[in-house]
C-alpha cells in the first residue's frame, strides 16, 4: 500500500486537501496540527471520467485527485486527501443541498442497509505515496415521514453537512438500528490506517 | 430481554444513574435530557461480593446495581445504570488513580489486545425493566517508555478519566493498531440498543 519517495523525510507541513472542519478537528483531537488548503478539483467532472464509477472507486479516486492537486502546488509538504461516497445498492448518494432533498434521501435510507466508504490519498512532491479505503455498513431504522420531519427538524443544517443527511455523533445516531464498522470511516476519515501510514512515512512520531 | 413492568409509561424523567459527564453528553449529542443522580453504591464491595467476578459480570452487575439503587429513591423515574470494564485476558483493569498508575497500566496493554465491556441496565420502580451488555476489541501498538512518557503528557487528565488510561476521542486514538467494535461501547455507553430499549419501553418517541 505504502511507497516511499521524494519529499518523504521532508520537515514539510501536513495539509489537508479539504475545507472540511469536520476532518480537520479529527485531526486536531489525535493531536495532530494540519493545514487546510482547497483542492479546486471538479468533482462531478472526475467522477463522470471513472470507467467504472462504483461508489467505492469514486471515493478512492477524489481522495487521490484533492491530495495531488494540493501536493503539486506545495511539493514540500505532506498533503492528505480524503472523500466519502455513500453506497446505496451500488448507487453513489451525493450530500443533499437542502432540507427537501435530505428529506428524500432518508426516504430511500429508510429501513435498508447502506455502505459508507471513506478513503484517503497521501501525496508529497505532486505523487500518491499511500491510499487506502475502508467500508462501514449501516442499517436505518424504517422511518415515517413524520419521524424524518422530526429529525430533520432536530438535526437542523446537521443534516445538509455530510453524504447520508445524518451524523452519528449528533441525534443521527437515532436513525440507526444496526451499525457494523468503524467510526472514523463513517465519519469519513479512517484514522488508524492514516496514523500508521503517517507514522511509517516518519511525518508523525515515533 | 425485555419485560414490561410498573413505572414504565410514566411520564417521569429520564435519570442517569452516575456522576459520569461523559456519558451524559453522549445522551444530550443524540438530543436526550436526561438528570445526573448519584449512585451511592460501593462498587469494589459489589465486585468481591460477585461469585464469578468476570470482567464481562462485574460491568453488568454495577450497571443494575446502579440503577436500583437510584430507582429506589426515585420510583417515578426511568433509570439508566451503566459500567465499563477493561478486560485483559479475563483481568479487571480499573481507572488509573493517578499517572504513575496509568502508565503501569499502558505498559500492561502494550502490544496486547484487550476487551472493553459496556453494561447499561434500566430500572424503574426499583426493578430493572432491561439490561445488554456489549463488548469490544482493541489492540495496542507496541509502545515504549518513551513513547507511554510522551502520550501521558500530551494527554494530561484524561488517561485517569477512563479504565484504560486512554481516550480514543482524544490523543488516545494514537495508541492503537486496531479496533473492531462499536465506538459507544468503546466510550462506555451502548448507544444503538439503549436508544433501541428506550424506545421500546416507550420512553423516548416514537
Amino acid at each position: 500500500m505504502q511507497r516511499r519517495g521524494a519529499g518523504i523525510g521532508s520537515t514539510g507541513p501536513i495539509v489537508l486537501a479539504s475545507g472540511s472542519t469536520a476532518r480537520r478537528k479529527l485531526l486536531a483531537a489525535a493531536g495532530l496540527t494540519v493545514k487546510l488548503e482547497p483542492h479546486g478539483v471538479d468533482e462531478r467532472a472526475l467522477e463522470r471520467s471513472l470507467s467504472q464509477p462504483t461508489p467505492r472507486r469514486v471515493a478512492a479516486a477524489l481522495a487521490a485527485a484533492k491530495a495531488v492537486a494540493v501536493s503539486r502546488r506545495l511539493p514540500d509538504a505532506t498533503v492528505i486527501g480524503a472523500d466519502q461516497t455513500l453506497d446505496l445498492d451500488g448507487r453513489t448518494l451525493s450530500k443533499p443541498a437542502d432540507r427537501v432533498a435530505a428529506a428524500r434521501q432518508l426516504r430511500a435510507l429508510s429501513g435498508r442497509t447502506h455502505t459508507l466508504h471513506a478513503a484517503f490519498a497521501i501525496a508529497s512532491g505532486g505523487r500518491v505515496l499511500a491510499r487506502q479505503t475502508r467500508s462501514a455498513r449501516l442499517t436505518m431504522r424504517k422511518l415515517s415521514v413524520a419521524e424524518i420531519d422530526a429529525y430533520l427538524d432536530a438535526a437542523g443544517a446537521a443534516a445538509t453537512a455530510s453524504v447520508g443527511a445524518y451524523q452519528l455523533e449528533g441525534t443521527g445516531i437515532r436513525l440507526f438500528e444496526r451499525i457494523d464498522g468503524d467510526y472514523f470511516t463513517i465519519l469519513g476519515l479512517p484514522m488508524l490506517p492514516l496514523l500508521t501510514t503517517l507514522r511509517k512515512l516518519g511525518r508523525i512520531a515515533p
